[in-house]
């Protein structure tokens, strides 16, 4: 219902739309200003709280200025030359610096830490950051209770540094045993691999055993003669890696294991959390199948298991990914983020009893952003999809208050006595707002409000809209640029750019909808531009997004079939003039679309697809695909390879050659099949590119992606 | 001056050309004919001599016929059907099959080697091919003075097979260790590393070290996961594999290494050569400069060196390719080929104290084909470089004589007399002819006529001529098909397909002069399409071939443009429409082209290329280009990395994504530097392809070249 209302505001929106810019809007985009042209982005202003106080730093005139949020009172806390003369350096710029707890400056910078009292202006501690000679070390992480402590890895080993000594943590000569890495292929929220506890007295670690997991070999063209880059890759159906949490002890460099016996190796362990007092680490174990999960808390010193606390099952699959988050007013309870009870990602309070109470009570993905004693803040999509408002829900009384008003999509950042926060918010037409704003709901402050990026560029209008999904069930979100000179007596051909996989939202109510620049320069050159989002994509709850699950791209193909075809209702669109363009799930998409709707499809460029499932990772392959020996029928429908033979348009292929997400053998093994069929399809390696290409080799794409439209559609 | 003359036969031949053919001349050629339609070449007519008899054997009506070359008369020797029976299987068709010295039946079979006695229809013997049990066995190599004699490679080792037990003649489990296998990548004439003596007491092999050469890691995508598929590929100026010729004493099972001392452990053994007596072993040692052979003399038994009967120096280079042969008539001499002494390949007589005697004095390259006791037999370029005919050379008096007298090129198999010799010839409009002829001059007998394969498909005719190479000194020939429906008075555009490289020789005066039948397609399609050699390439004496020397690419294009400007004088050629096409070397004279000439080129597809000689092989490579910290000026100016940023026409480049000749960093690295640019280049991999593409990978490749012509030029 509350969507429904969206729609009619997104309605008024569009008829009230009206390009921003006074100046002439006579320049045209290249590629170049696309990919690497910063200044069509709205400026950034940059903004922090300062310890737990109500205290906001900014960077004005070379200088670090504290402003209490209360008063509006602001001080100059320290500027750049004495920072300089402080750390003996000049700095070309500000360095970076955040704050520590107690509300002193840290500065990284140079390989050192300095902390600098800001009354005395003097340095209260510098702590150099870990190097070994002849060794390349990775995934340093500073122990900011504990001074000088670090820990990092070489090679597939972990290491601590203490200031002055270093210390192995393991010493595995056998290279398939990876300490202190990230594992499960940074699926399940994971991005680290080292954990200390919050007293800093012991080290928490994942480490896996790649032992059987397959190779994938690429080829680094940047030496000499060529070398083997070789990576790990546990394909979808085979043998996965092993996962175990090791915890060290710092005093007595001793190491245990947790003992986790549910499901089998495969398992993984998701959401590592310490508790407050460093005795517990809390897991949520998750099987192989993504089916049934336990949320276990262990005891730190011995590795055993406490308690099962809550477990979740669900026939399609669970999927944790929010580490649990101690309540400040009672440290025996915490707040556990999950979408598989009320059909939505809400917040819930639990304890170590395995109480569970239900906190926000939402029909939309909310995401915690903060608390004090009374209040657990947090952003959702409850006004609409497309817009992110923060909200406040009071623990006593459940009372939930939406705390922003502006349309758009909000960023937000709580000061420590969640009196204040910080929003740094768009919308459509609204490059960029900051402001401090206030939980009692009285006036806030605009601190920023960028210009127009855009200004002496035709930028066209951009339409955000919505379209019924296939099965009628919800509505569709779009943005549109209808091309250059438009005249609705015309007929103009269209590309659709699709993405359309989980974990993603292509459309927002952002500046600009989330606009990818390549999308204007297109409408500038006479093409109608098209993206919306599908089931299966991410903030619209459960159901929608485990539509896709075992037969990836089928409901979403539908769905963007479904804007297609409202889109080609419109008279000046060429129905004999449409292409599609996407990367990644979206060069699968564009594959899957162009061999599936071959008569609808004339030219499509596919970016670093997935061709077979079968091919690609077990970790977020078999959520959505279940495996090989379980669903044969879902990866013989979704299979490129399969339906290579009914290629009919033009095809092109681009993808980066050190490609180690979308392995290489996806695209190569499309076009063998295509060649055994002598069915035309061209192809492009970006040869040092990994899964995405950045930089000029991004201008060298676009420039090939906009030529095959033009050379073609 | 014998060449002058040959333009004038050649010019008469093109004022008198005429398609050959009586029927409509309506179909057009798809490229599923120009790859994969074997009846639009000339019929085969197998005939061979029967072991020392002066009687041939042709196979008819499915039986093996003999004829004596004298008499004319004919006998059948054996039937299929009776080879069935003998050997217990029903053959669909006639066996390969060849004859023994004696004469004897040899039916290579089902695993076995049958020897077959004609007269009493009985197999004297059948021996067995080596099998082990789970291993992949190569190079298997039979030694027929010893009946069941078999050796061959598992892995990096290498065996002997008695008929009854396996016996490892090296052991090495160090895999870079490599016994048994061809060495130096195949050049200097080299194809196997197995030498069996001739009284098959003792085997001689090549070892090579690998341990300092590179790895170039591909990828093999078609297993489950993909795999790495590693070669060992010696790059210029870079650490090269080590070899030695080991002897292996069959009876006492031991094995000497033969003392080689010139130069340093990177040299090449080349030319290996049993004495008739299996005594001693013949090498042609050659430095890796490439710049002094060495022909030593060893005692097979010692391996000690006996003596180095004479040495060659060239400033350019030396190329050492063929094995010593000895005199019939005299068995303490020896046919030695060298052009390093009169400017051509020419044969010499030699003995063990040095002699040296010249024997054939022709100024053009000659290549040995029999010998009986009076008169050794060689073909030769002497009439022109496009035509082989055969002379023969009295030993006594020196005197020469041409034998073959029908224009075209002659492949020539003598009988052991020397009396008779069958001769299989083509010239530009005879599809093939094979005659028995006389050495005694007297009329042969024709055996066989193939009729026009091209029936009922409109092929165009061929112009076969010559333009002078740039420098002026020589007459580089051509071919060139205008195309269908031809109008002098119309304008059409013009293809240049390109080879150019050493050790080649794109025309010929033999049926459609070498013709690629692309080039017919091309032509049908509406092209101009002219193929022409360059100075660098084979049968043209020494000096033509070292002008390439330390600067690859460099004469080649001068003597391609000079071609082309000659053509493009032409009122009918447009000179805006201008495209280029080659493979492997051919692709580094098109991308050389493209990038050297970019007003000229506006569409180029190159294939396989050469980009920069520092990634190409040792071997080959440091031959033609020395080395890239002796001649860095040389690999600068040739190299495609710094000519890039020149490029402006069209430029599709495919290449084998296995391809372990050019190894796919050229190509991928090329495309890198365009991409940096910013420069439009085009890319098409065959992923199951090694440097050349067959099959239905090359009709596929074939219709993408063609799209890519039509499209762009």
């Amino acid at each position: 219902m509350k969507r429904k209302l969206l729609i009619m505001a997104v309605a008024a929106l569009m008829t009230t739309f009206s390009t921003v810019a006074q100046e002439p809007q006579s320049k045209l985009l290249t590629n170049e200003d696309v990919v690497l042209n910063r200044a069509l982005s709205p400026k950034n202003f940059a903004v922090q709280w300062i310890g737990a106080t109500d205290s906001y730093a900014t960077t004005v005139d070379n200088a670090i200025v504290a402003t209490d949020a209360r008063t509006g009172k602001s001080r100059t806390l320290i500027s750049k030359q004495e920072i300089d003369e402080l750390l003996g350096d000049t700095f070309t710029h500000m360095p970076r610096y955040t704050f520590d707890k107690a509300g002193n400056l840290v500065v990284s910078t140079m390989g050192k830490i300095y902390t600098i009292d800001l009354e005395s202006r003097s340095i209260l501690s510098q702590h150099a950051f870990p190097t070994v000679k002849d060794k390349q070390i990775a995934n340093v992480t500073h122990q900011p209770n504990n001074g000088p402590l670090f820990a990092y890895t070489i090679e597939n080993n972990l290491y601590l540094f203490d200031g002055e000594n270093h210390k192995a943590v393991t010493a595995f000569e056998d290279k398939n045993i990876v300490s202190g890495q990230s594992v499960s292929r940074n699926e399940f929220g994971i991005t680290h691999g080292i954990f200390f506890s919050p007293d800093a007295t012991q080290l928490a670690f994942f480490q896996k055993d790649e032992s059987r997991v397959s190779d994938f070999p690429m080829l680094d063209i940047t030496t000499r003669t060529g070398t083997l880059k070789n990576i790990k890759y546990p394909m979808n159906g085979m043998a996965s890696e092993h996962v175990k949490l090791g915890v060290y002890n710092i005093s007595t460099g001793e190491t245990i294991y947790l003992n986790v016996t549910e499901f089998d190796d495969e398992r993984y362990l998701t959401c590592i959390t310490w508790s407050p007092d460093s005795k517990r680490i809390y897991i949520q174990v998750l099987d192989r199948a993504q089916e049934n999960v336990a949320l276990n808390s262990y005891d730190a010193s011995t590795g055993e298991k406490i308690a099962t606390i809550l477990t979740e099952h669900n026939d399609l699959f669970v999927e944790p990914q929010h580490d649990l988050i101690w309540l400040q007013s009672d440290p025996s309870r915490f707040i556990y983020s999950t979408n598989n009870r009320d059909g939505y990602y809400n917040l819930y309070l639990c304890d170590d009893a395995g109480n569970v109470e239900r906190l926000t009570k939402t029909d939309a993905d909310v995401q915690y952003v903060g608390q004090n004693d009374k209040f657990v803040f947090y952003t959702s999509a409850e006004v609409s999809p497309v817009d992110n408002h923060l909200f406040m829900v009071e623990l006593k009384s459940g009372k939930q208050t939406r705390l922003t008003t502006a349309e758009g999509w909000h960023n937000i950042s709580m000061s420590k006595s969640g009196k204040y926060y910080l929003d740094n918010y768009s919308s459509l037409n609204v490059p960029r707002v900051v402001e401090m704003g206030r939980t009692d709901l009285k006036p806030g402050r605009e601190l920023f409000r960028a210009p127009d990026p855009t200004v002496g560029y035709n930028f066209l209008p951009i339409e955000l809209g919505s379209v019924k999904s296939a099965d009628g069930k919800y509505d569709n979100y779009y943005r549109l640029i209808k091309p250059m000179n438009f005249d609705p007596t015309k007929k103009y051909p269209v590309i659709l750019y699709v993405y359309g996989g989980p974990h993603s939202q292509m459309v927002k109510n952002t500046y600009q909808a989330q606009l990818r620049r390549w999308e204007m320069l297109m409408a500038q050159r006479g093409y109608v531009v098209f993206v919306m989002d599908n089931r299966g994509t991410s903030n619209r709850g459960a159901e929608y997004e485990k539509a896709i699950h075992r037969q990836c791209g089928q409901c979403e193909m539908q769905d963007q079939m479904a804007g297609l075809n409202w889109l080609l209702s419109h008279e000046w669109c060429d129905r004999d003039r449409v292409g599609v363009h996407g990367w990644s799930y979206g060069g699968f998409m564009t594959i899957s679309l162009m061999t599936n709707y071959p008569e609808v499809f004339k030219v499509g460029v596919s970016g670093g697809p997935v061709i077979d499932w079968k091919w690609y990772e077990i970790m977020y392959g078999e959520r959505y695909m279940d495996n090989t020996h379980n669903n044969p029928e879902g990866f013989a429908k979704t299979s490129l390879i399969n339906n290579a033979k009914n290629l009919k348009g033009k095809l092109l292929i681009c993808q980066g050659a050190i490609d180690g997400t979308c392995v290489w053998q996806h695209s190569l093994s499309f076009i063998q099949e295509c060649i055994k069929h002598t069915i035309p399809v061209d192809y492009f390696p970006y040869p040092v590119a990994e899964h995405n290409v950045f930089g000029r080799d991004a201008v060298h794409l676009y420039d090939k992606i906009t030529a095959y439209f033009e050379d073609y559609l």
